[in-house]
């Protein structure tokens, strides 16, 4: 999976770079770990936040933490930090010898998107693919559109839709690959 | 729904009060709010975490904050900072006229669980219940047998199973409450 720092939208559907955040990583590596998610690409490219991002994976897989907490060494070891999609997409196609399904997840409804059981029942033909979360205020609509698959929204049972991306990835999660 | 920083435990299982963490009362107050929840109790017995939680609350609740993003005012609204949770249990008592039943969750196997499929069908009848969450290692054994119902823990196809409880709490309320 990825969470995408750029192209993201600000509040005012300006395009913008948003700052990675120190929990996003944890709660995401987690969930990607519990939920048997091959790898967590964090997708940023601005140097100085590649560098921030690199120093907490460090911290937890080979510094201090990976001792003080060697339970999320195991999550954190699953994150790479890459500078554009298609960088995390070729790591995929060299590793399994072909170009992985692009699966994009936003709040807002999209014209054409995939229910939960549709995406599951698809996934088990086992071809691979990239789960794509977006930060801020999602992802740019020009990005969305070169997705294969969109995912639907998660709705709940009132019209509030604003979820973290943690809990929308989190959720995401166990619907595709939960028990 | 209620966080308790009191009574967990740490790592070592020592029974500790934890700190307050900002993203927690963000992250389950807008999953609160997507599922319907009605009320999202922040449990914790400490002086100055109290002020911190309320300070928190006031700021996207009355103050500058509530400007800025209306909708996680509507969110963060459903916050109540209280001592205990026999304090949460009362309230609830009082304005549905009927003791909520205790339900709690823990990432650790309990000896008499109940799966999610099960409790959602247990909470069509109606019956106030007050869902349960705890923080840092998890709620004391003491603690969770005191409770109607224990949930079965969130487990995924690996036998990894440290989710953030922030992460944990959004996956159950969509189990619960989800469409």
């Amino acid at each position: 999976m990825a969470l995408m720092h750029y192209p993201v939208t600000d509040k005012n559907g300006e395009v913008i770079c948003s700052a990675v955040t120190n929990l996003d990583l944890h709660d995401m590596a987690r969930a990607a770990r519990t939920y048997g998610v091959s790898r967590f690409y964090v997708v940023t490219p601005l140097e100085d936040q590649k560098i921030l991002a690199q120093r907490i994976v460090d911290h937890w897989v080979t510094g201090p933490g990976s001792k003080y907490n060697p339970k999320r060494k195991q999550a954190i070891s699953l994150v790479m930090i890459t500078d554009n999609l298609e960088q995390a997409i070729r790591e995929i196609e060299q590793e399994t010898g072909e170009a992985p399904e692009i699966v994009v997840t936003d709040a807002r409804p999209q014209a054409k998107s995939m229910d939960y059981a549709g995406y599951r029942a698809h996934m088990d033909k086992g071809k691979p693919c990239i789960l794509v979360f977006g930060t801020a205020w999602g992802m740019t609509k020009e990005f969305i559109e070169t997705a294969d698959i969109v995912l639907d929204p998660i709705i709940g049972p009132t019209d509030y839709n604003h979820l973290s991306v943690r809990s929308a990835a989190s959720i995401i999660l166990d619907r595709l690959l939960g028990r």
